[in-house]
């Protein structure tokens, strides 16, 4: 299936070397203006060859045994999905991952560019920053940062110390025909109380689910996530106090959602993205004779997602919460 | 919605305090025989009262400063979803957490044993064990343990030593009336290739949104994980190997999928539960009327859900793995 | 998918000669009162024996040609779903029609009785009445009776004489163990402007889909239906006129529906049904082995469906109009 | 909701005025080869043009009593469904019908075809054809003419004779600047056993929904239909005969379906159309401002729909099919 969401649905289209790609947007509310300029911009934030980091050169993928370059289509490359994909469809195109590629998550950023020109109308902002790449990880919380700043470096993330030192590495990685993972956070701010459901479609299940479908993502956790999972609930537990014309909480633990419903503090989450699998190394790996071989791709290539995965976290999230914002919308009086 | 499961569907009903709870079972194939024996099994691992970690006592919450049971309906329990049920619907059962509690978890482990009877036709699997409570982590890989010892004590930890360890913690903090958080790890053995799909359907992203929507639940990682972020492709890649009728990997560091499909090697991940939110200690809240007040939960309770939790993180990976199954031969010929 | 419905959902379980038939209602908004003698009213228009009509006592079907009611396993009755059942499943409820039995419309009432608690806070009624049996049509246009008076009579036909004449026609049928169709009409008072959507979601799609669920329906019309395809367009464009308020229209041929959403007018729709399969009469058949047979229905049974369809007619309306109802909601300021 | 299908899915876009009209397909198998061509020809007999009875010459509607295309803004077309659109989203392009365009069933026509040349591998074929315009309505049953010659004439009627009557009054009726409605009747042959649900997903409910999507159908019926509403049980049901290898119906009055579920058996139905609601004379309505006008279209235009619409109804009964017989791959061995 490939489409996204219930009642704000994307539906995307096309493969990484197909004639296109592109994307349906379904279930828009009438009558918000298309800011085309603010959609280009988060695609700008996407694209390939921002800075350094981040290259728009084609990667190549030879089979160094033969080098032939059509005898890739007989040659899969390790943990990527090229094994997965012929085995369930019994055909794949050997130039690229297809459906699988991030190329895909184009669509995703547009989608959620015409989420966030709603959200934006209710307050609603939603903000990723690179957290972590490699052992290499931004301290502190994210009320510690200036989260605007994270546009300033290529790395996005808030604080330029930082920024710099995950740089380095990047670049150092890259020279070594290496890659590296790490980790995006993500805070949605201005939320009202209601969202989400309390059994299967949990608002935190929801947005689990969208991050999990960004290529590269192999974790999600929210509030305390992990780290909570050692603590006692007397750590945890947030405690009302009274507020101006209702309640509030002291502290914001739980990450902003009590039994699968925003309560209406800062929804916070972090996502975690492996190394990208594509090296600039000999590997060794198998065709599909079962025979084996040795793959090394060529040209230059992002040695970590994670700047340029930073607004496809943000899309994710925006559309996930305009979702819930419009299913809410039921059972408001 | 109350339902979960696209092809294979369980849609459950009922509140924790209401007169029954339940759920239907839609989409299972015919000739599959019930075992009533297995599925009554299930229910045991789950229920309360097992041991001395888990009772059967119902917790009662007490307004401490009224004294008064009643004036439990105007008072939000800390970390509840009182609050944010109140706010979404107007209305709530104030003897529990209505459809938010973890009660409903009871007609989730019914669905499950009805997915691992067809399952366990194919010869798929599915272990979960507690593998942390509170700082106690249980060392090394699965593959270290005899999983099948797990059942063979009440924290359902397949390393005795390790168990024992953590059900002195939990009955230490259930004597200081508090609760503790910890991580059950799950592993699915004997996957066909080719479940899942490539963009928003990816079997990882399914699995992380069954785990997310249940009770308490923090967080997800498969594969490398959250640990692998720190890490480089070179690291993590897994090299295919030639194998006797195919291809294998060398390793599994991948989680068994690549691009979001199976790919026949075992699948693994962990899941984050926070500390319980009912304390048998008093804790500062807020009532209706927004007056500061004191809530102390009275009675024996769970200090520690994880033991109990272990069916339930088996029964929605079940679920989920049958729904791709049935999904998936769609797709075969 | 034993599902209906997107937002407002039934989830119906339970075979004709299983141990309980029942059903999950998904998607009530909190807080409306539920009226238990008025769901048990809509019951008792559905439940058999309520007059000489409608029978209550079961049907038995045999062999003729063994006398042996155990080999009924062995036969498939004509023009029910004995056959396709069996062939789509490998298995059936010989003892009747399993999912296939009407009996799975009690569940259908009850959720129909729900929306109709919900419609009537809002001003919308739903209201069906037979309209044919055999060759006696009730004359003229709903607007010409009084339909309240269709309870009136067992026929549920709001003119009394046009009753009597098909009460006749049912018993004279049933005393020749033959059975006889009609046709049910249904007209829905009430509805605002904008329920429904303009491609595959249109209103009429819906209801017909609704219509086209339930046992022995063979057809669906709204408006003019079938009769205008003969007419030109210059008769059948409802003209609009200015209104206090807004505007209205001179006539309304279109059937409340224009472009797939409700304009404000009434919504008017006819449902055809077959005679019921069951005669009480010797049938050729073949047996499971494809050998030659007889079949003869034993006992009292009901000659016409169409008095206690007309129950069934406006639950499925009820929930398919509550249903876009809500759906609405997502697009209202 | 713009998509079609569950598993074979169809997400139309776009507005008759708007830059593009498009659609996305999912769920279609991999390695069925695209024919171009045969989708191109399926395209060709719903387009504008092919005939004197069908103009691509594009109408244009003008607000007769100020003569100013703009004010066409202002002025609701009778029996359009601009009110009930402008109601709806507070928006709409006055130009033409946007989403409500019959221009939006051009990617219903691809969608068919697609599911076309996966159906005709299997040997399942979708014919429709012109049975009624007006009062001119072609006799007997399907069986009796060659259904191939239907697209030797205009009309798309089998019959040549008749196809002229109706030409004729087509022709007719535009010189009075009027419009004919009309029915159109399918036979889909080659089916297997099994196709379709027992309750709410019937067979013939989906393939109603199907027809009742689109634009100006008012009616549907299978099988006997209506007509047979007058019938008893002993004229209706479809007895059963010894076949080699199995099973067969001595009749097939069920049209093709019984239980919901597919026998084997031709599915046949029909579907009415109303007369198109654009006339080329002058039609009193109210505009915007509630004050009474009239509306004159100009230039020429289809004065009836059903030649073109044939292919549509293919296109959407093809859709139906193939979505049913993939799911029911599920359920099968």
């Amino acid at each position: 299936m490939n489409t996204f969401g219930t009642i704000f649905r994307l539906t995307t289209f096309g493969e990484s070397h197909g004639e296109a790609i592109g994307g349906v947007i379904d279930g828009m509310p009438a009558r918000i203006a298309v800011d085309m300029d603010f959609i280009q911009a988060q695609l700008d934030r996407r694209r390939p060859g921002q800075s350094n980091l981040t290259t728009s050169r084609i990667v190549r993928n030879e089979n160094q045994r033969s080098g032939d370059y059509d005898n890739m289509r007989d040659v899969f490359r390790p943990s990527h999905a090229d094994y997965t994909y012929q085995q369930k469809w019994g055909i794949r195109d050997h130039r690229g991952g297809g459906r699988s590629s991030a190329r895909e998550t184009i669509s995703r950023v547009v989608g959620g560019a015409f989420a966030m020109l709603y959200l934006r109308e209710m307050g609603i902002t939603v903000e990723a920053w690179t957290s972590q790449v490699g052992p290499i990880v931004l301290e502190g919380d994210y009320k510690d940062y200036n989260l605007a700043r994270r546009e300033e470096n290529a790395v996005r993330c808030p604080d330029g110390e930082t920024a710099r030192r995950m740089a380095d590495l990047i670049l150092e990685v890259q020279k070594e025909g290496d890659t590296v993972g790490g980790v995006i956070s993500c805070v949605i701010k201005g939320l009202p109380v209601g969202l989400g459901e309390p059994a299967f479609g949990k608002l935190h299940a929801r947005l689990g689910a969208a991050m999990l479908s960004i290529n590269a993502v192999k974790g999600f956790e929210y509030g305390r996530g992990f780290a909570g999972a050692a603590e006692r609930g007397s750590q945890q537990n947030d405690l009302y106090e009274p507020a101006p014309g209702g309640i509030t909480v002291a502290t914001n633990r739980s990450g902003g959602i009590q039994g699968g419903i925003s309560n209406g503090q800062d929804v916070y989450f972090r996502v975690a993205f492996k190394p990208v699998a594509t090296l600039l190394r000999e590997q060794e790996t198998v065709d599909v004779n079962g025979e084996k071989t040795v793959l090394k791709a060529r040209g230059r290539h992002d040695a970590c997602v994670l700047p340029r995965a930073v607004p496809v976290v943000e899309a994710m999230a925006a559309m996930t919460i305009m979702d819930n914002v419009l299913q809410n919308k039921i059972w408001q009086n």
